[in-house]
């Protein structure tokens, strides 16, 4: 899987950093999907080779405008340059009636169906699936209703073990298909046992995406074998201090958690505008990195706008370039 | 008065051209004045020295998305920033219940007031008016309803022309102010007529800025005196052909309105995306120009993103620079 950052900036966007948007490439075929679409996502969109015929469906994580402004554009833009196939669209209550009441105002026809889905279900009910790919979801804690989002691609089928099943004397025959079933099997005298014989591949990758939050502690089931986490970390502790009735996290708490949870990877993104590269003391994104790390030894990224990271068969997320240029 | 246009693409923003957005500075102080607001046009802001605590008034020629989407969140970032003024919004029907409805649905908070007029009130009742400027609207033809709003500065008072009073023997007293209220005045035997005395300045300043609209020719008599029209031109007469129901103009249609009304300056904007700088045969900039340039001799601007003109005290439109980056 991959990830493009689209925007990490929260609030309201700087001249460096746009509001919430993630491209998330996964599943099979060339689909991607994002999560949160905050305005001026089409406009980082053209900047990368992401089309938006091939997005795959579209995720909010709650309703606040630099996480969904971006929608109603970006749909308009997709029909402009052709997209006919239908558009899932996961999302909290209230982004569904806004998205018709705007259509419906401003006169927009968009050429393509809106097939959406409330996040609520994703979290109770059956995961959102695509080919090669699921996605479930976690409330958060937040002033509005706010949910994480798991990306888990299937596992690889796993393979018979050919050479063994040979030394074995096991010929081709039902034999091979009862294994592959997971059946263990009568042969000539003894029980063959399927995990004798079948050869797993990597463990499914599994990202998880959090929306705005101030209790990561509520990840830890959803984070259980996850290789990455990527959550907001909109200051550090000194000018989160009094500001807990915000609904976010410090750089300190997500870290404290990714730590505690085994985490191999950890993203902070959303950003206060008040952070910049020179910026006054403890107003940095130094200060930030360096407060996270205090706390957690992983693979720990500080995301910025166009950085695109894949994670590797080992589950290491390596940073693969950088598209696009300045906003 | 001055001109900074942030959006002349129409429809979709392009790598180089943001969807509709003009900021027009005019009228007394820094109050500068936004015409039109399309996804994006906060983040242009961010590469002018234009802040949204100093916006005077917004004024949307139509509810099309590529000249509102960026409503919400520039009203929000204005709020993040510490505007506390209110901010007048004149618009068409539509956008007012379109904003609180956003704002309703997305828990948006902004923390000053919005008030709200009516564009068809300022057709036929009295203009908007602020220190030094009016504004005024007419109807368009478009597949929804368009206005144009003219921009007028104030006329200057007039002043006593000092040195034939003293030439006349005519002292300072109460005859000079009569001749100031324009009052004609009974003096040692003789009758002083005020516009002897009288000096007056530059005619006032005067720009026409239309929405998107087929029939160039309903701007006649709100182009009267005006020294500037900037006006969409979506297509060439060549790629306009058969498309008369979208409801836009041709370079070729505007420039011979602009010719027959005897207009200083036009300034073309809202360029399909089709169009590029070094684009198919008929497909450029070039092309546009050229058509235009058929039909019409004054001065003649392509407006392209973050380029400043500046109204002369002579009436002609000069580039001033051009602000920000790419997008």
């Amino acid at each position: 899987m991959e990830l493009m950052f689209l925007g990490t900036s929260s609030g309201t966007p700087t001249r460096a950093r746009n509001v919430s948007g993630l491209a998330v490439l996964a599943g099979q075929g060339k689909a991607w999907y994002l999560v949160d679409c905050g305005e001026g996502t089409q406009h980082r969109l053209l900047r990368t080779p992401l089309s938006l015929r091939q997005l795959g469906a579209i995720f909010i994580t709650h309703v606040h405008g630099d996480h969904c402004y971006g929608l109603p554009g970006l749909l308009a833009s997709a029909g402009l340059q052709g997209r006919t196939e239908p558009l899932d669209i996961i999302a909290p209550a209230g982004i569904e009636a806004w998205l018709i009441s705007t259509f419906d105002l401003t006169e927009t026809h968009v050429p393509f169906p809106l097939r959406f889905h409330a996040t609520p279900g994703l979290v109770t009910g059956p995961p959102w699936s695509a080919a090669g790919l699921s996605v479930s979801a976690t409330p958060l804690a937040h002033r509005v209703p706010s949910y994480a989002y798991r990306f888990t691609e299937a596992a690889a089928r796993p393979t018979l073990d050919r050479a063994r099943l040979a030394a074995d004397g096991v010929a081709r025959g039902p034999a091979w298909g009862a294994l592959m079933r997971g059946e263990a099997v009568y042969h000539q005298g003894r029980v063959l046992t399927p995990t004798d014989y079948l050869r797993f591949g990597q463990p499914p990758q599994c990202i998880v995406v959090a929306g705005d939050n101030a209790e990561p502690t509520l990840l830890g089931q959803a984070c259980e074998g996850a290789q990455v986490l990527v959550h907001e970390a909109t200051y550090t502790q000194a000018v989160a201090c009094g500001k807990e009735h915000h609904g976010h996290s410090s750089a300190a708490t997500v870290a404290r958690f990714a730590a505690s949870a085994g985490l191999p990877n950890l993203v902070l993104t959303h950003f206060s505008p008040r952070y910049q590269i020179a910026g006054r003391p403890g107003l940095t994104f130094e200060a930030l990195r360096a407060e996270a790390a205090a706390y957690y030894n992983g693979t720990l990224i500080l995301a910025a706008d166009y950085d695109r990271y894949r994670l590797d068969k080992a589950g290491q997320l390596q940073r693969v370039g950088s598209e696009g240029g300045s906003l």
